[in-house]
């Protein structure tokens, strides 16, 4: 049977095509995130190019024509799609032009010049750099890679569905994150033409929920603004080749929020040692918050993948220690006079806790003039502690101001 | 052939009984740190509990009699090993007692809580709680698992060894973090009956380098004190079974410093998706900075374990943004007049950086009275970026004071 042009055939095929490629990468049990139901994580953040993208652009570029395939490749991305196609292209002989928006990272930048192909930094928003490619596609006649609305990228990442009835025996469920809806579609159709009985749902960041929406309200719905830091599935426009899919095989769509995403993240990190981009922590982030309507089942949760930057990932940890209670900040009114610094710095000590940074604020136009604030970063161990030092602080007369 | 207690049979016995208990980790090929040799990654900090620990301590535990297991049994630990024997005693139904030094981090003492042992925190350091652990053995009869200094100990860690012959077909070397010397005795005796050509390198770290030293000088060296954050292989009186076992069968043993292994774990962050701990990234570390003596060879690098603490991750990935350039802090010395810090804001916005925090210091004892310091953290792309930014500062006049 096929809908919108995909098969389970091109599902094996593109498996097939796939062997040597893409890993078949680790289904790992989680004693930890198990309870309600049993857990298991899809590793796909321990693919190559550290995202599933590679396998839907890898099968699409290998079904080209060889005078397609001459004629050059154009996609555009800001992240995982540039590097599944310019691997996909090098392998293929093909000549891929990759248009990225210039706030992209160096680093995504750099890897994709990396595998090969030729990067066009386009000054703008990811919309500027598709409106360019589609111009580069118009001048050139190369072909244009979509990263998600095309049933041969489909079928490529369907083959994910595959390796994981390979390699769990009873699979109750499937919890996939969701941007354009390339991954969810491939694999729900894949896994339900073999099994009818497993559930899948798609996971969504709520502040860019298209496709929750659309699914809801059975239309297409646009968004005119999306605000997540999960890039990978920021998508203001879903697509109608994958909603039709979506609707037809997918058991629900759910949304998480920022706090949540960032709070899988860091459990990922602490529970599991795995590293997943705000994209790849979304379906964690619903199993975590309570929101799959299954108890007692087998769910594989899909890592899809994990290019996050360091520099988001550093706030993320940073937060996530602080609704942890393992970081803590107390802002001190003090009085001027000296020993004061000292008082303040035993109290800390002697309750465990441990200074990072302090910062000495004199007299402000609002305060009195013989006062100042200090403010403390403290390394804590958990909220107990915290409310200690705290009541310490008070017991000794000094006021806290937050 | 038997040394020091440890046969190949012991080996394959402690392979069949982690069957079922071990998790047989990928091993994963990283074309990203490939280059002058193929290096592939066997990924231990993905092993359940966080790290190979478990395979020793629950081998060990399940030869013992029966009237062994009923006297109980007493480990200590400040970490990973604690968390192996709590489950393989667990599993035994042998009662445990892990003594643990209460500076331990609280998750590692619920973890290992939660596997079903009993914890006494004692105060002070890990050979306080050692010499606590001493005397309960001696009061109570409970059989002391040792962490590294003991022949099945070895044997279960050592069927890493095994898994890495089955995984991949032509292996020339392995590289193996070293605290005690349990894992790469283990392992190396154990490759080494099967195939004597394969090289096998031990890495500490510098700061904590009691095996290199006895290795090195042929006797066993002592340490006074240990300064590593690689807190899981910072041993100071080395096994004399395991440094038999090493000078027979190991090639090299080779240091790295705190900042070489930082490095690796956050390029083993970025590349690949793995969060290791300072004692698991070690054999990264030499391998990235060049101190295995090979080329065009297939090197497994072993990565034990992954438990870090998140306050500690978190300083690394800082310190590894501020030496990967992206980033910096500018300290400016402004005159008091206003509109400076709009001045100073408008360069960094012009140059693409993004301000993360602004301190802003009155003058003090040293200062003309007329100035103030103005103390920036911004993130940014690379060198090429800080260096635009400052060289802007000071075309437009402003004094950098770092």
């Amino acid at each position: 049977m096929s809908i919108k042009g995909l098969t389970l055939d091109k599902v094996y095929q593109a498996s097939y095509v796939l062997k040597d490629v893409a890993r078949k990468t680790d289904l790992i049990y989680s004693p930890h995130f198990s309870g309600k139901n049993q857990v298991y994580l899809k590793t796909e953040n321990l693919q190559a190019t550290g995202s599933f993208k590679l396998r839907g652009a890898y099968f699409k570029i290998s079904q080209l024509t060889e005078e397609q395939k001459k004629a050059g490749i154009v996609a555009c991305s800001a992240g995982n799609h540039a590097q599944g196609v310019a691997l996909g292209a090098t392998h293929a002989g093909a000549k891929a032009i990759i248009c990225m928006p210039d706030i992209a990272p160096i680093s995504k930048v750099e890897a994709t010049k990396a595998l090969g192909a030729e990067v066009r930094l386009v000054r703008g928003t990811y919309d500027d750099a598709y409106d360019y490619a589609v111009k580069l596609v118009e001048e050139t006649g190369a072909t244009f890679v979509h990263p998600f609305n095309d049933p041969d990228v489909m079928a490529g990442q369907g083959t994910i569905g595959l390796e994981i009835l390979d390699q769990l025996d009873d699979v109750d469920a499937i919890v996939v994150p969701v941007g354009g809806g390339g991954l969810i579609s491939g694999l729900a159709y894949a896994v339900k033409q073999l099994k009818p009985s497993i559930k899948v749902y798609g996971v969504q960041a709520k502040e860019a929920a298209s496709m929750v929406k659309s699914y809801h309200q059975d239309k297409l719905v646009n968004l005119e603004r999306v605000a997540t830091f999960a890039d990978g599935i920021a998508v203001k426009n879903p697509g109608d080749l994958t909603f039709s899919v979506i609707g037809e095989y997918v058991d629900d769509m759910i949304s998480v929020t920022e706090d949540e995403i960032a709070a899988a993240i860091l459990a990922l990190i602490e529970k599991q040692k795995l590293i997943t981009e705000g994209a790849g922590a979304v379906g964690m982030a619903a199993i975590m918050f309570d929101k799959i309507p299954l108890e007692g089942k087998n769910i594989v949760c899909l890592l899809s993948g994990g290019n996050i930057d360091v520099n988001i990932l550093s706030r993320v940890i940073t937060r996530g220690l602080v609704t942890s209670g393992r970081m803590a900040t107390f802002v001190i009114m003090l009085e001027d006079k000296p020993g004061q610094l000292v008082d303040v710095s035993s109290i800390i000590a002697e309750c465990g806790g441990n200074v990072v940074s302090v910062h000495y604020e004199g007299s402000d136009a609002n305060m009195a003039i013989s006062s100042c604030i200090l403010r403390l970063n403290v390394e804590t161990r958990d909220f107990e502690q915290i409310e200690k030092i705290r009541r310490t602080f008070e017991e000794k007369g000094f006021k806290l101001t937050e």
